[in-house]
């Protein structure tokens, strides 16, 4: 079966000159990927970066017509889609430093001794690359959660090869991303297999079932993914299975906040929910508003913002179906007042909405279809008029990505509301929208299910390499045939735990 | 039904005066815990590492009694009981330094500023307490892996309340070392409610299931350890299952180290192919020997020292069972041998089996049943006559918790066995036996599927915390409401990253 690309612009179709990938296939490219592992993963840990570094400066060098590719298959425009590509090679780049620099190794040695427990062996430990990784591409992010995003980087980075299953929603930009990543990985004499591409949903079921592959990274919808991962534990050897699904992303404006700042929080508020779409796991869904003056000023402000921005074009069809049923499913709801509710959907194009819905309503049992994440330009405002209401609402909702806060000046709810955070989402955020998830040290992208699979693990991010390394002690090996991160003489100059105290050199 | 403790040395029963705990109990225990999560989180990190050093202290007050009740109720032996609970409370104590030393909280901060993706927001992250963790205790180890052991001890070092489900082997040693923990958290402030103590089989199931319940670790056989790992998967919001399970634990001499040392070696082996009466996760029970005469020599050696040893008494009726089952069908294939075989097993008492097989006929279809953990004093010989025919043996094993290698001077077998040893395990030890597992800063104490459920974590040593912490990033959020470890005064003194860079202070 050929691979089609849409123009969700324009509704055009057409079919591109490759197939969808056989099970056979798959099975071949990931026992070729298995084939290579060993040789990627005992490259010096500088070649592994330079070829990180080489993918970025291919992918640079595409740039105009990779933004064009994307801009074709996604409508997401060209100014959004070349900051992405940006975000992209700055995190192939980021991880060549990671890679570099090397504590991601986390290197520690105990040498023999005594103990309170008798003697012990010599002991030391470090990180090593968990095998072949599955990457699946979203369908929001053709770039920097695709074929060259954060899983990928982050795979490669920990000396992974990676066999990655492109959306159907981008297929001609997962074909040139992954080009432009395979010349870097060639470049820098990485084996051939290290990074793999392969199309279609059998591809996908193939893939997550391959005794070849040893770990998934996944982004995508609560239902796609749940069923993935039932398969990776289903398989006679189950492996780790990382899915960023769906999150709510509660936003609760306190009386204080709301007093000081009603219409500025509102139309940020609308700016953030309608960024890209709404198409963002980070989408505020949710609005937590007192009730009187200030909180309707607010309100009043997301809905006269949402207003003047007219239609959106959406993803994919599927995209724009699901978000139509959410949607209608949100305003059958007999307690709920619909503030902005045009009706309008015409294939891929779409307007905003915005319900209401006061706060014993929607922590009671009728209000399910209102906790759950809506992709697309949907929000729900919840209306609170006491701190108990506002906490059990709060309490109500699914567990998250973020949590957001807006407080004022020496205001009471801010340290409770934190607290309260820190329990429910991965990334707590003060007088800040959710939306933008900055590459860094400190970065959290990730939360308790179903905001994904697994809330230790984060897909943004450094941290993010830790999902595909597993780590190994070596007892009593003789230094000459012991990994360099753990040789006495420390010939990569790693920041190592010796003895039980952490120390360079 | 009232819980039965079993004498396995006599077969004696008899019935204690306590009862299996309800689900409905259990709930209300689970409830209980959860409600003090917070609290216990917040007391402060010299309170929680006091905390710990007193359950240690009060382990130490009672160790007559422990050892007496626990040798009663598993026949381990007082030496033996008496040296488990030394690591125990080294174990507490151990995780007590590690609490005040903070470098587990992994507090990381990136102040505001600029970026290729544009200026990015005040990011500062760290791990928090999961919340409420489930403990398994396991039938072989009475107190390092069971009510006060690892699982126990790192996850109360985490900041996390316990609720532990006694192993039935060993119900009143599990009352005794509980009522040691719970004065050990009284006196030190922490909340009622911070240790917890369920029995019996129903009640481990509603454990897993617990809405209350955030984290299970789990110490036990793979038909269980699955079984409730597919629960916790089952469940409506799934949590992380942290199962130590079975571990074949692969030996390999090479031709020249059987030249240099059978004897020594063979007799070696015998001793940790025995040590507890084979009732260790770590048991060796795959020996890969040169056929040839220092092989044969190696061999002769295992067997004169088990046919010495005479016969041991097994943990339980259920445990003897499985290891008469498991050694029938080993013995019932065609192409085994067995060098030591009586088949004299009475209730709880047994002696040492070893079976024999060529290596092609290992890495045939079928031999399943001896690549199979067999839990007791069992093991079985591989024979090998090339470096290809071992490797395609070694191969052909489940993967492990350990992979040993014994080898000589100027070894050519050295290297790739190493290599192949630590893609099949968590831990690779030269000339060393891997029974006997160090509490320590570089000790890994798991491995890829089936001898754990995450090979990613470890259920011994300081790193086996992670496995109960969760990463929290905090945006932009003033220094006055932050968490200790990431405020920029750094009142805890901790080793942290600031803005990419390691430092103190």
């Amino acid at each position: 079966m050929a691979v089609i690309s849409t123009n969700p612009a324009t509704g055009v179709t057409r079919e591109l000159e490759f197939e969808e990938t056989s099970e056979a296939q798959v099975t071949e490219v990931c026992r070729s990927a298995a084939e290579v592992a060993g040789e990627f993963s005992s490259l010096p840990l500088e070649r592994r970066a330079q070829m990180l570094n080489n993918m970025a400066n291919e992918l640079d060098a595409d740039a105009t017509t990779l933004v064009s590719n994307a801009d074709e298959e996604t409508a997401l425009g060209q100014a959004r889609l070349q900051g992405e590509l940006r975000r992209t090679t700055f995190q192939l780049r980021f991880f060549a430093d990671v890679v570099t620099e090397g504590t991601f190794l986390n290197a520690s040695i105990d040498h023999a001794g005594d103990s309170p427990m008798g003697p012990l062996p010599d002991l030391r430990r470090m990180k090593i690359p968990i095998g072949v990784v599955g990457v699946f591409g979203s369908s929001n992010f053709p770039f920097a959660f695709s074929v060259p995003g954060g899983d990928t980087a982050s795979a490669l980075a920990a000396g992974c090869p990676v066999v990655i299953k492109a959306h159907p929603a981008h297929p001609t930009t997962s074909a040139a991303t992954f080009q432009a990543l395979e010349r870097g990985a060639l470049k820098s004499g990485a084996p051939k297999g290290t990074v793999n591409l392969v199309y279609g949903m059998a591809a996908g079921i193939a893939l997550v079932e391959s005794n070849y592959v040893d770990a998934i990274g996944f982004t995508g919808s609560v239902a796609a993914g749940r069923s993935l991962w039932q398969r990776a534990n289903a398989r006679t050897t189950p492996i780790p299975f990382y899915g960023e699904l769906g999150s709510a992303n509660p936003l609760v404006v306190t009386e204080v906040a709301a007093k000081e700042r009603a219409v500025e929080i509102g139309t940020g508020f609308a700016g953030s929910m309608t960024l890209g779409a709404g198409q963002f796991c980070t989408k505020p869904g949710l609005l937590f508003v007192p009730t009187g003056v200030a909180g309707d000023e607010l309100v009043e402000a997301v809905v006269e913002t949402l207003r003047s921005r007219g239609t959106f074009v959406m993803l994919s069809e599927g995209v724009a179906n699901s978000f139509h049923l959410n949607t209608q499913s949100m305003r059958s709801s007999k307690m709920v007042r619909a503030l902005v509710d045009d009706e309008m959907q015409e294939r891929f194009l779409t307007s905003a909405h915005l319900f209401e819905i006061g706060a014993d309503d929607f922590s009671g049992p009728d209000a399910d279809a209102l906790h759950q994440e809506c992709f697309g330009p949907a929000a729900v405002v919840i209306r609170y008029s006491s701190k108990e209401q506002l906490r059990t609402a709060v309490l109500s909702t699914e567990k998250s990505l973020t949590f957001s806060v807006f407080c004022g000046e020496n205001d009471s709810d801010e340290e409770w509301l934190l607290h309260v955070g820190a329990q429910r989402a991965g990334r707590v955020i003060v007088n800040g929208f959710p939306t933008g998830v900055g590459v860094s040290w400190s970065m959290q992208h990730g939360g308790p299910w179903p905001s994904t699979t697994s809330s230790s693990a984060t897909s943004v991010g450094t941290a993010s390499i830790e999902r595909w390394l597993r780590p190994v002690t070596f007892q009593s090996v003789p230094e000459r045939v012991l990994p360099l991160a753990l040789r006495d003489t420390n010939p990569l100059g790693l920041l190592r735990r010796v003895d039980g105290v952490q120390a360079f050199g």
